[in-house]
């Protein structure tokens, strides 16, 4: 993880001779490919190519830039260059519960989590002493000077501490349609899931009263229309029928802090290609 | 699987004093019990029990069954006594698909499934071979003929084949609330599943256009609201996104048919307890 | 969990009559069944039986006591009496590694370990701020003292802190035969596994280079035997081919974690049979 | 899959240019990289690389070897071209259980597996009515010639027939190592599989007395090493400690049929990478 490493995202309608581009481009500024996934979606005819390369003795990121815009105008390629020496900044929204909380200060400790956590926001007090186990600060919003001026705070809040990503490590609050435009798509939600799906409040006693057999969590980009963004990961877990409504609780909350985490670590690793709104997860 | 051994089921509001008097009535009949599985749903204060047991010398069932009697009286007690002698007769509904046909055939005669099949049913004659394979007769019923009629011919033959219980091994024909109310909670349906799910055609397609990376299948009791009967067993497969729609389609298979078998396998067992529209599998 | 309850093991060869003994001594001492599982292993005709029972007005646990010693005569029964009232208490014994630490003081936070966690021991300094940001004790014994000094030690800490049950969440010492015959099927262990397995040193390496595709954990009672003692708990996970070892191992630690966890919860839960060198699990 | 499509493998050690120069010369010959998967495994700096091409206008297979034959020469390359229009010839080696004859028929029907299978070779006559329902010439060999006689049998039947390779849907007979070695990874076995694993007879009864809680197969190549030859894919199911020795035999052969299958789909689709005894399997 030490030597300098670029990965390249390029996302545009398949074509004959894309990959011979890409790499030609690599190779010759001097950039040595280290891995190189690409997958091309024939029932909708699109290229997903992810790349990581090194930078070779001669090599020139500006320089690089330009092949690639040429490479763009000829093909109609959206790409992106992620330098990872520079660390997405993320910012963690929290609320009373702790599981999904601890499970990514954990992670981030154990170094699986590739991105710094300048602070956790929350509006509710209650897990101030985790985040300053872990030395983070904490800010508490007021929920009670209204939705707008609460959002303007968590905003002001991101921006003095130049987050790039927020995690909605169960906040319990809904964001207004104007916040989750604004942060699109770098808003990573968690959210339960079950087989088949339930609307509405207290979802786990609605399953329990279907008899549900598997429940599950969705991570997925927040977005306007609630917990239906983007799919970015899911796992379920297995439950059977002497299981009490409560013990349902508890093993959606052990699913939602492993599918969150998985979420995050896809983000972060420049994973996730996004194409008319749903997700194509290239490992 | 050769000596003589009864099955039990038991339903009742939770009360004290309620396994002793099964257990009792059990043995002062000159019965053995092998099993005994119960649970109390204390969500709800319901209380199951499934018995199985083998007659010793002097075993009367008709005594027994007056003892459970009393009983049923004093504790409210919905209760089923099933001879394992006696095997159920499942007819397979089937139209052009092979898949979940093929499965149950290869299950019940590698004897996992504790039933006869003395027949198999389809609106459509692609299927008729592999019946004739296994030795078991094959019906076309014809669906020009209008719903009614067609559904007419099927209950016919149903009744002259002594069915005990249906299964839809992808029988691709909605049948009539009339006819799903008459067979009640005794038509076992393989129905595919996502996390979350899908309403509506071509779900397969609509799923991957929303990115799910969890597909599944869910066996369960038909009724009026189309797949959306009692739940008897589920299972999910993971897909990765670079899997095509004819992939998850073939995946999709893969699960339906596995689920099938498995729900069969709890209802031929007498796992399945029903109450107020959810099962509680009893195992 | 507040109401009085208790649980009841009953361990026996086979016979008629034996579940109608055990719940009668039950109700004729005004106990009222929550809970009843039992199992017959056929394959060796031993019985295993498992009751929760409340206490109700007129209860005398030395008078159920006596109507069991009854029982335990005429039958040959092992039974073993536990009041949920009284909490087992357990001991971490741990070294440098701290994500089975981490997870079984968070479980026990949330509630879902029934015991106390009184002390937290070490033969290294490294994960003290974890155990005493819990607000438990940690002692370190010094290993360079020679082995028998520092067991001496732990034993003295055991007894000290009147402790039930010992759990090694990564404690990287092997015991001696003498420690773990004096406390025989009351320390659990944490142990990697593969399919298939690896003797010897560096076991992720060697199973790396073997190509394994899934890996694992296995929960178990520690004895003379390494790592070979009777399995409560195992569970897995499928590792891909582009991991590198040490990917293997992080993968390997989140196993690790779940199922120690999975295992104390059966062992405090009194869910575990021992029979013969093995367990059976009785949920 | 009715275009013409070409797969090329490449494995080397890894140096800087690798993708490059295999990408380029397929661009070079009129080829149109349709998928290309690479892994560096940077435990051993090896360079594996899978490419689907397709040829278009002015694609000379001839020119394009010559191309791989100079880069092989630069870089120390292994590569294979496979022409999809060419299928592999599978022939199976079966006994008495039809479990995984089944599947794999059953499955190549579907059109899962790309291959003829020309030939059933058995040393028994219980599965002839199996291979002739499917139309598939069916041999018998004779065991009581003695194994040199009997294994030169299926060698020229496995000339004749112009088999590529061989699976041994479980074939209960140990071949020589003369036969493994001269069909050196051309042979796929499946192998039940357990966690930890059993040596020596009745393993299914062994795991059954060590309470063993999962099970598991393992699909690999054939050598000397009985059972010990190069994992293609394994998989498990979770079994509980109520079920029988008889129905652990049962839950292993589900897991064999469905591991047999995908472990043969690996080879047929030319996603198995061999390298110093273990597979890198990229997909």
């Amino acid at each position: 993880m030490n030597a300098k490493k670029y990965t390249l995202t390029v996302t545009c309608p398949d074509k004959s001779g894309l990959i011979a581009s890409i790499t030609n481009s690599i190779a010759s500024s001097k950039g040595n490919i280290l891995n190189l996934a690409q997958h091309t979606a024939t029932d909708i005819s699109m290229f997903f190519c992810r790349v990581d390369f090194a930078p070779e003795e001669g090599f020139e990121v500006e320089n690089f830039k330009s092949l690639m815009e040429k490479n763009a105008g000829e093909f109609g390629m959206v790409w992106h260059l992620f330098d990872w020496a520079k660390k997405s900044r993320m910012a963690l929204l929290v609320s009373k519960t702790s599981h999904c909380l601890y499970e990514v200060l954990l992670k981030h400790q154990d170094g699986q989590l590739h991105c710094e956590i300048p602070i956790v926001i929350s509006n509710h007090p209650d897990l101030c002493a985790i985040a300053t186990d872990f030395h983070i600060p904490f800010f508490k919003v007021d929920p009670e000077k209204g939705k707008a001026a609460c959002e303007a705070d968590i905003l002001n809040l991101l921006k003095e501490y130049s987050v790039d990503v927020v995690c909605l490590a169960r906040y319990m609050q809904i964001l207004s349609p104007e916040f989750t435009r604004k942060w699109e798509n770098r808003i990573i939600n968690i959210h339960h899931g079950f087989l088949p799906a339930f609307k509405g409040a207290k979802p786990y006693h609605q399953a329990w009263h279907k008899g549900v057999k598997i429940i599950g969590a969705t991570a997925h980009f927040a977005n306007e229309d609630l917990d239906q963004g983007p799919i970015i990961y899911q796992d379920v877990v297995r439950i059977n029928d002497t299981k009490s409504i409560e013990e349902f609780v508890l093993m959606g909350k052990d699913v939602e802090r492993k599918v969150l985490v998985e979420g995050l670590k896809r983000y972060l690793n420049h994973n996730i290609f996004l194409h008319e709104g749903r997700t194509f997860i290239i490992e």
